[in-house]
């Protein structure tokens, strides 16, 4: 199954194992979650050491690169003119660690149980990351070079809808150019399952306060005159889907397409147990549309979700006021074809109209990222099956991710050039919440699918 | 206006003013948050501090007793053979102080700004019971005598329902035997409009917890096939109530009665501005049962209020989750002739029987306090009004309040006891809210009427 000439390089990056796992470990140390501005600092020291690791990789022209908000780190090896130019896109920066009292290990101290390391950002994304620099590190010693250009971008921004990407890709184009983009952000569809995304989804976001009374009031003295700003947020929230889980907010829909019957099929056709799912994810069954299939719902329908909600009091006991203030976080996942603004919009509109009387609402709206689809019949998502059924022995199936990369969304509507998703977690790795996770099996065979994968382009891309 | 035989204790509180507030001071910094186990220390302190107060002031038999929960500062004076006992009732536990930010000066380091006293217990209860305490101190001073005997306790657990009040009295009998009990732990109407309570609400609540997936999820990967905890407990908080602010859970109004023309009327004759209490509390509108008068809602109707709720993510940015639960607070409070059971009861199975599919819900019900009418014909209620006239120059109002005293339910309901309701704080004392306060003409009008309250009680009750 393996390719002669690949032989060296195999066993380059096997035999440098338990180094990757190390370095990894190191990057995720450093906590570098771009929602929390306390941490600010510590993405950057994220970004300066993956520059250090592109330099060690053999990558030239490694520096940090300043986008307005959080940095990239950016290196480049162009040494194959004439050759194709790939742009290898991925970001350092992770998540938030909460709720940290369910980590069973700390979550900026990776450790590996049951052949899995277990850490903020272990898969999502530092460790996909890690992978292309270990494949590019493995072609620049063993052969002394790569063979075709590689530009590697890894941003700081991801997790917070990538605010200054696009500004920054604007700003970057002549560096930045490339015949084809390489995302590593995405999950396979089972553990033996390898799989090329086709789809992701985009995202635009709320956050709700509701206004009642200027301080947290008494709820005897004044039970029974005031309207509870809990109250109201909760039947603003509860007006926005019907019973069969539908959102009933005018133009939400607008443009999203129907599956065709061979989409359907094909849907169909992959192994999914609604029952073990939901045993898998703990709930008692399944949610959501009913006349969708569950994978519709997930890849092909967009979502309307209280990502968080509070209010009033939270400690041990009771406390009998009416709060004086409401706050929720809301995010909707957007499909091909919907318009982020035109969503963001209906949806404001919609929730101040059922706002209640007797509080007062302020919505801000946030977020801007477009659904995408790419071609499975581009020469360059052909290369990455055969790269990918080097690496795991089988051929891939084309999935789509209900997940959302939003530079995936800029790449495709900015510079309009062709991607290839091509990720290799695994459904169950947690990402966004505790124990997030990244199989070892996944992690080494993704890196020798990496390698696979450049030679692969270059001759696809030709 | 003042009685010539009391000119002397009149004369002895006016003089010690600067003590009595110097006093209430001390015994606000200790923070006796009954509701947080972290400060069970500092409520044992808060019994101590009462009983070396009450020593001071001339009670023997003082003493710490011990209730199975935070205990009770126990006094007596029985130097008076032959004359009627009171029992005096108050409680030196307080609420919780969060949310902290929102305090203008720090809870327990109580300060004096526009001639009132901020912090947290200053009016409910500590300042209030310490009118008793320095009211008693005048007479044993002045007369070397009280005119009739006392009784003094001091309760630990008034804001968390008043968990071993009943078996207290119950196995207690004996020693709080008396023929009247006095409470003040109420506000008057209205800064010049002393008042009596006649009516108290009763308190029942629930903390319900929605079960979701066993961990966060990606709101990405598993958006739309798993129905979101929040969104549930929104769903179900909004099925509670009708638009027009009616609690729609059968049989919530069982027994509650309607109002007779004459206490209508009653009512509409107070002085009350909607627009007015609307501004005054920050709120465009009031809100509530919309065909009942304002009054009639805080006080003779119940509620059903969500003291808190949360779940998903809090922190700054957004976390793109579905959150594992949700969270929330209830109360109710009840007005006469509710049966906490049955209301708790009734609220629960609706909740039950309206949680979507998808998650699992759980119910603890708590607190059980009867509403409590007392009735104004009472020769103990007279005496405590001619008091009330004598310290703050014009005829008490009788009005109902919205809140609840568990104790008040418990000596209505075990003892049968007549009870007077002569409670000084302002409407706008926010108290179980950031800054609460004392105004000090209430204060020491309030010692000055409990001063001619034992005098007059003596004579109603003889």
């Amino acid at each position: 199954m393996i390719a002669p000439h690949a032989d060296a390089l195999v066993e380059h990056v096997r035999a440098n194992r338990a180094r990757y796992l190390d370095e990894l470990r190191a990057w995720i140390a450093i906590p570098s979650i771009s929602a929390q501005p306390a941490h600010a600092g510590d993405v950057r020291r994220s970004a300066e050491h993956a520059v250090a690791r592109m330099r060690a990789a053999g990558l030239t022209d490694a520096e940090v690169l300043e986008t307005g908000g959080h940095p990239v780190a950016y290196g480049a090896w162009l040494g194959a003119p004439g050759a194709p130019t790939i742009l290898i896109y991925g970001h350092h920066d992770v998540q938030p660690d909460d709720p940290i009292a369910l980590w069973t290990s700390p979550p900026f101290d990776a450790q590996v149980r049951d052949g899995k390391l277990y850490g903020r950002g272990a898969v999502d994304d530092k460790g996909q990351c890690l992978m292309h620099l270990a494949a590019i590190e493995a072609h620049l010693r063993v052969n002394g070079k790569l063979p075709l250009n590689v530009k590697v971008v890894i941003e700081g921004e991801e997790e917070v809808s990538s605010a200054h990407f696009e500004s920054f890709l604007a700003r970057e184009k002549e560096r930045l150019a490339c015949d084809c983009v390489v995302v590593s952000d995405t999950a396979v569809f089972a553990e033996d399952v390898p799989s090329l995304t086709t789809s992701l989804r985009g995202l635009v976001g709320w956050e709700i306060t509701v206004h009642g009374p200027a301080t947290d009031l008494h709820s005897g003295y004044y039970g029974g005159i005031v309207k509870n700003p809990l109250e109201a947020l909760a039947q603003m929230l509860a007006a926005l889907k019907d019973a069969h889980g539908r959102v009933v907010v005018p133009g939400f829909y607008d443009g999203v397409r129907e599956l065709s019957p061979a989409e359907r099929a094909e849907i169909a056709a992959l192994p999914f147990d609604p029952a073990k799912e939901a045993a898998a994810l703990g709930v008692p069954e399944l949610s959501g549309e009913s006349v969708r299939l569950p994978l519709e719902r997930m890849w092909m329908r967009p979502t309307l979700e209280i990502n968080g909600m509070y209010g009033g009091y939270q400690g041990d006991g009771s406390k009998t006021i009416i709060p004086s203030y409401a706050k929720a976080k809301l995010t909707s996942r957007l499909v091909p074809h919907q318009d982020p603004h035109a969503v963001r919009h209906a949806v404001t509109t919609f929730l101040k109209r059922v706002a209640p009387k007797g509080v007062t609402v302020e919505i801000e709206e946030h977020g801007d990222v477009r659904a995408v689809e790419t071609s499975r019949d581009h020469p360059a998502v052909a290369a990455a099956a055969r790269a990918m059924e080097l690496g795991f022995g089988k051929p891939p199936v084309f999935i789509g991710t209900g997940g959302t990369i939003g530079p995936v969304s800029s790449f495709d509507r900015i510079l309009h050039l062709p991607q290839v998703l091509i990720g290799v977690g695994l459904p169950d790795d947690a990402i966004h919440a505790p124990n997030e996770r990244f199989d070892l099996g996944q992690f080494y065979g993704g890196i020798e699918t990496m390698t696979y994968l450049y030679d692969e382009l270059a001759k696809a891309l030709r």
